[in-house]
């Protein structure tokens, strides 16, 4: 997978000063590249009998729905509040400042289903973490959080609580 | 493909009064359903060499990935204003009261690559036609427009001036 990184553009001071961002459009575009993130990501949970793979907006929405297609699961999103437009659950977790939430239809996951929770980056953690406790609040088991990218000195593994973790590549 | 529509769950009133919702997330949410839908996306454009597959932020972001994964392209996403950490080219589009915008980085497309753009409606083409613009500024051919559901009744098909336009519903 180490290959992947030649195909990750580094961004200085985006999207504020000090922030190295880890740009991964120069990855997506490129054919062989997609192809090979997304099998990489599926390759992982063949054979735990995933039934949904669940993203996280919006970068997880360019991940997930593929993942699921790969690993013939079902996709379910996850979105930021008062854009679904049925009736849903909600969990609301820590920023540096303040809080914010995240939202999953409450008939997206059957108790019981193994899901996979999908997302390009593991940062602090915080929003896979809610991610998480959504699909648990409907009775869903988290078979795995995947993500293509573990920026490892933010240690964002700890806040997932030895729920299975795997990421693609680590910075 | 009609029995698609039997997926989709209508939700009256949202996102505001008197808006009738198609709720593709019960659609996306059945294995079968989603690998109908990516694999009718795709197949429309099979043999039209497509190099790259557009996806319009964030229910574009759905369809579009799997669809390149699918036609063995890759993916370039369309993003709102400031998002993209890299230089951009950005196109304008007038909303019922005010104007909003769309960005893609300038390194996405090479000139004269097809590039197929996917989003989940068609609804008043507003959105779909900046696409398609910021697209042909980087000097790419759009080679299709393809969604999942238009909505007939508005029309947004006439502002999409003749380029090829295709979707598996119509409401």
């Amino acid at each position: 997978m180490h290959h992947l990184k030649t195909l990750i553009r580094e961004v200085p001071d985006f999207p504020k000063p000090g922030i190295n961002f880890y740009d991964i459009t120069t990855l997506l575009k490129d054919p062989a590249g997609l192809k090979a993130v997304i099998d990489a990501l599926g390759a992982h949970y063949i054979g735990k009998k995933i039934a949904t793979v669940a993203g996280i907006e919006a970068r997880g929405f360019i991940f997930a729905p593929a993942v699921a297609y790969a690993l013939n699961a079902g996709f379910v999103p996850i979105r930021k509040p008062k854009k679904l437009p049925s009736a849903t659950e909600r969990v609301e977790y820590a920023l540096e400042y303040g809080t914010d939430a995240v939202e999953i239809h409450r008939d997206a996951v059957q108790p019981g289903d193994n899901v996979l929770i999908v997302d390009d980056v593991l940062a602090t953690g915080g929003t896979a973490a809610a991610a998480a406790k959504l699909v648990e609040k409907l009775g869903g088991n988290v078979a795995g959080l995947g993500f293509v990218i573990e920026l490892d000195f933010l240690h964002g593994r700890e806040k997932l609580a030895g729920r299975e973790t795997h990421a693609l590549l680590h910075y």
